[in-house]
């Protein structure tokens, strides 16, 4: 375990503002700072099977170590575990636990387990303290910023939910090693994002650095905060999500029909694994519509390519996707608007930007010659 | 049907501020105000099976005049559709019915209706719009002003819910003489609590028009007018809840003990009728610690016994308290810090203050001598 002091970025929401820790073997000093920000509270940590084997006793023993009462909560792992039954038994179990508004929920976990949690802690006693320890990537560099919490309804993913923002998050970049390489992988799709967006220097960077932020160097934490860093500034600008917040979407509106054309089968394709073939989509749509020179588009599938994940719809195992199908989940990704599609454009590496104007027969006509190309 | 023009009350509480509007007859205009403030929207409408029957078809109508799309959704009259179970199946209904975050939850019914239909408003894709026409006294001048929202919880009542501010609230004062005499009552007893709360001139005032009130007049517009200015104040100050908003629970540390002793039986108690006998004891007890002149207490309590309202355990039916079981309420009603109690004690008639520093022995004599005072 390395004992460099960690990065800090500072989320900046008025009386809602908050800390994020970054660095290697932070859940050690986890309990001094939890206290610290909480005097006098309690906590019940969140946590799903897997992870209780892997980080629990840690998290467990640094709260210990710092007078830190916690009652750990173990649930089932997987995105099934995001729903209105598992929200009410876990509801139920902190009211239990006579839990007050000023004790805390600790999340640890990955999104699953974050978003859950949040939401619980949402709506306890309308709102209690809460605290995220993220133990993937991408959760460290997407699901822990911004406050969005929730479940899954079978109309849908993420339909209910709250904007609850944590009080600490403690993302402790050692926990990665343990992570599949799939996984880890998935996460960086979310990281590449960020440069993509409207950070060329960071883009390159990460073209540059990527072997070494897969090995857990220092490089790795630095990357973490960069992208929290990044995120925090569009959570800042729009925390309720009406405008600028939307660039985040960029390969989402792709990636999300593609997620929901496999019935999200985690077998076929992971989240992050979609935005990156949506990110690569985006590119090359934007290169087609003329607005995007075609080797910026090239660049961004390869730095993917490079990290081992999929760019392109046929890369996807099992049965073919239709064109019809994905316009239609497209369609229902709450981003049509008198029959013009919103969607995230690009005119080259770190300069992507929303239209609200894209014409659905273009997409189609993108989109059947994507599938086509095997 | 009246038509004067509404008087309207302004909350105003930055991106999340709102009018009440209040006035006889005000459903008959409540498409156009709506579609006014909220243009484009669908709307769902949330009720009872009572209030459907008395009111529906004339806020329908109203809608449907204005253009607006809307769709009834009918649950169980009562307290005990303020439930997870019902919440669930209200979710699920907005999603099934497509809307979306610019899309209306209209509430029309009481306090029940109201927190169930806003704690829904407020967790479907993480906030829709929401509009309130209460329909009870109770609901004008009390759920409808601060943005709480919740359900019950088998573990205790509101324990579950989030902040949710109402984009609109159409306080029709027609519809309140639909209402039982006891209900109005108790819906009273919360008026006359912003008078001893910190409103002397509104308690003379009251003293004076409560016929008038009680019988519909224009008075009764005025009055529910000033209670959501008085409530507005407070909650402005303190939106969340962590100091001055402590003061509107004056009668309520009494109040809640004696509904949880008739395991909340609305035949033998309702919540106002609670806050009346709470509001007359705290008004005595603080006559006993030599705080408030006995004269005040006699004169609040006067008042209330002259809206037919109860103002001592003894009237009360049904089998008796006893202290004991009181003193633990009022231990489990979060207010207890260090082994002193938190109330709401007062030095006269509109001199409410919160003291967090009583000693539990003297309310437990007190207590004791006011049981025995059949």
């Amino acid at each position: 375990m390395e004992h460099e002091s960690p990065r800090t970025v500072r989320i900046a929401l008025g009386s809602r503002s908050y800390d994020i820790l970054v660095g290697p073997g932070l859940i050690a000093g986890a309990g001094r700072e939890i206290a610290r920000r909480l005097p006098g509270a309690r906590a019940a940590i969140v946590t799903d099977e897997t992870v209780a084997g892997l980080h629990l006793p840690a998290l467990l023993a640094s709260l210990g170590a710092a007078g830190l009462e916690a009652t750990p909560i173990v649930l089932p792992a997987g995105e099934r575990t995001k729903s209105f039954e598992q929200l009410v038994a876990l509801v139920d179990r902190l009211l239990e636990l006579r839990l007050e508004r000023g004790d805390a929920v600790i999340a640890l976990g990955g999104g699953v387990i974050g978003d859950l949690a949040g939401f619980a802690a949402g709506i306890v006693k309308r709102g209690m303290r809460f605290v995220q320890v993220p133990t993937t990537l991408l959760a460290q560099v997407d699901s822990s910023v911004g406050g969005k919490t929730g479940i899954n309804s079978p109309r849908g993913k993420n339909l209910v939910g709250v904007f609850h923002q944590p009080d600490l998050v403690i993302a402790d970049t050692s926990v990665l090693d343990t992570l599949a390489p799939r996984e880890f992988a998935a996460g960086y799709a979310e990281m590449v994002k960020y440069g993509l967006i409207d950070r060329p220097d960071f883009f390159a960077w990460l073209e540059e650095n990527r072997p070494a932020i897969f090995a857990g160097g220092a490089q790795r934490a630095e990357a973490v905060a960069q992208c929290c860093r990044a995120k925090a500034v569009v959570v800042e600008e729009d925390e309720r999500e009406d405008g600028r917040r939307a660039l985040l979407n960029l390969g989402h509106t792709f990636g999300h029909a593609l997620e929901a054309g496999v019935a999200y089968d985690p077998a076929r394709l992971v989240h992050g694994e979609g935005v990156a073939i949506g990110m690569a989509l985006a590119h090359r749509f934007s290169a087609r519509l003329g607005l995007c020179p075609p080797e910026d588009a090239a660049r961004a599938a390869a730095h993917l390519e490079a990290a081992g994940l999929p760019t392109r719809i046929g890369q996807i195992p099992g049965a073919g996707f239709t064109c019809e199908a994905l316009m239609g989940k497209i369609a229902q990704d709450k981003k049509v608007k008198r029959g013009r599609l919103t969607f995230i454009l690009t005119r080259g590496i770190g300069q992507s930007f929303v239209s609200d104007d894209v014409d659905p027969a273009k997409v189609e006509a993108f989109l059947k010659d994507e599938i086509d190309a095997r």
